[in-house]
């Protein structure tokens, strides 16, 4: 069994953003010649996600606009009262999950022909990482 | 360390439907006489998803309900600019999630009483497929 | 490869409640002697759910709130034309989802800073397990 670890790290422009990372995850797959194996990215910080879905601009700011609908900006969270102000960043994390696991076949990503991996920030413009840990063979 | 990959493939008559999928696991896993192990499972296709839950009718139409309700069929999604009209899709598969892990133990499934496992089908009627794929020994 | 499972059991004094499960996973990890791993954690019963997020009162207030709001408690669920009462339940456990996989570094959990780990029960007051399984080496 071989394993290995790597960290992103992600200080976005915009306080909510997302970022296409999956040319990041080949290049790490590539690297450590693992052939078979599962590949298990993660958000570290409790303001982020990842999300498997299409590189598409329209659905991009669809999706973004329906989590803003479903888990709102607001003042009155309980959680503001200790003087932060991103309750709503932390359930966005929520509803999206906050990780995936990739599988890796002959040595590449397996992913259907329109998944793309995107980490998904919504407290950003500091640094933030994401676990990437590969385990196979 | 063993691993294995296959990918089931569906054709739904609906354009939206849950298919009850355990056991095509259970072939699977048996096949693979992998004894302690995790199983992916994962749709390749970004307007599925994959849900663990009770085989139960009336659930089952309520589930889909409040799915429609959070994330609704609408014309005016950006993502129909560009002649798509499955938005909605996309949005129900990121709120169920598009995979699970399953714990094999002993040779078996090792699932809770009640856990079944679905393939969440939201823009059906046309092959779709998902990935299956286990490590372990 | 090594492999361990566990399970956990649940007993929550309250319907639904937020129990943090970090230590004991941590517990578990290093009894394990597993340096590199991935592991799984699991809620068996489909009325309930694994979270990643803060260990902070007021979150964990509004988070409970705002999944009531997306699901709520009512009456008119198919699900209870069969006798049951936790339709909600189901749903809530859907929309944080089931399970979660964490990494296992240097024979450690490998969480950011401010991850902690719940296990979210929605319909308590009785016996129900998480299973925890990992493999690694």
């Amino acid at each position: 069994m071989k394993s290995l670890t790597e960290y992103l790290t992600f200080n976005t422009r915009q306080r909510k953003e997302l970022v296409n990372i999956t040319r990041n995850l080949d290049e790490i797959i590539i690297a450590s010649k693992i052939q078979e194996g599962l590949c298990l990215v993660s958000a570290m910080h409790i303001t982020a996600a990842i999300w498997v879905n299409d590189e598409e601009e329209g659905l991009k700011v669809d999706m973004m606009e329906w989590l803003e609908l479903l888990a709102p900006v607001k003042k009155d969270y309980r959680h503001h009262r200790t003087g932060e102000d991103n309750a709503d960043a932390h359930l966005k994390r929520t509803l999206l999950h906050h990780q995936v696991i990739l599988p890796i076949t002959k040595g590449k990503l397996d992913l259907g022909p329109w998944e793309q991996v995107f980490y998904a920030e919504f407290d950003g413009q500091r640094k933030k990482r994401v676990i990437v840990k590969i385990l196979g063979e």
